[in-house]
């Protein structure tokens, strides 16, 4: 780039352009995130993410009216992983687990992934608002939709199960990185994963 | 009590009898566990654990030297039902996922031996150091000492794998608190929970 050529992220609105414009919006939730990942669900306002996006706290209060509306809207995009578990499960009982596994290990393999739910987890497990909302957000986009998939009783709690599992193996091998869990290949893990959340989702 | 008698705790010494006193170290891990419960890793520090015991900041660095050193023993405490693990494995292979997912469904279940292991997870999650310590605690403390318990390839990892599948059902079940995990019989998560224990320590 010649000298004096003012410098611009590619594929990014520079902050002050436009603090209004349309993309206000996907800014905001992206301070948001970075503020709830950073200082907890308790320590985050709305004027703090205001000040990170570049705007007025009025814009953030406008677009989501609440400090919880603005963490329920900022937790769709670490979700849409999560939001293609049905159609893992839609393809059949024939190695339901081990798509299940390969799918959620990549989303934590990957550190931009791994980053905004992690985030979302911290907040989760620190503050009783979040955990709700939390819990709102995967029984309504989650459970209920995936319940009617599996042919077997209780799917719900099923899927719980299977989860648990996963979210257990993603705290060990990410968070608290305990050895020998958290060196071994991903596609070990698995194949030690996979016929345990084939169990939970299917049955003996 | 007859008025005019002083009122004291029973079998806790009062508070400022004896600041540095034989009780002060308990009464300084206890504020510590408080502390980082409440806190956080990050925002607890050795003038306000000590604040808190009702000791001088001086004695909390006399018996542990820093805030990491508190921490690490603080853990000892919300750790002895894990300690018992090993235990539980020496009974045999048979039932061994029953025996394990009983006792640990029995410490969540149990509001007053639920709190201080919340809390150390609160803290393991949310700070690297605190992380590392755990890491470190889990590492000597139990993995060494199991290892060799159980006869089968990479025992480490297994239990690594087992503990996971707890600990996400310990977070799913007590913390996020989503239905039906949360609300169905404590007995039918051993029941569910139990094979797949058993086949991550002895194999399918």
């Amino acid at each position: 780039m010649p000298s004096g050529t003012p410098s611009r992220r590619r594929g990014r609105p520079a902050r002050r352009d436009a603090p209004d414009g349309p993309g206000a919006r996907e800014r905001i939730l992206e301070a948001a995130r970075a503020e709830f990942a950073e200082r907890g669900y308790d320590r985050t306002s709305i004027r703090g993410v205001a000040r990170k996006a570049g705007v007025d706290p009025a814009l953030v209060h406008h677009y989501f009216g609440s400090k919880e509306r603005v963490f329920e809207t900022s937790i769709e995009k670490p979700f849409e992983p999560v939001m293609r578990v049905p159609d893992l499960l839609a393809q059949g009982r024939d190695g339901m687990g081990e798509r299940l596994a390969r799918h959620f290990l990549g989303v934590w393999e990957n550190p931009a992934t791994r980053a905004p739910v992690l985030a979302l987890m911290r907040s989760a497990l620190t503050n009783e608002t979040a955990a709700a909302l939390l819990r709102g957000f995967v029984t309504r986009r989650l459970l209920e939709r995936v319940a009617g998939d599996l042919d077997v009783p209780e799917p719900e709690l099923r899927i719980q199960l299977a989860v648990a599992q996963l979210l257990g193996v993603a705290v060990l091998r990410y968070v608290i990185k305990v050895e020998p869990l958290a060196g071994v290949d991903a596609e070990e893990v698995v194949a030690q994963v996979a016929p345990v959340l084939q169990r939970h989702l299917t049955g003996a």
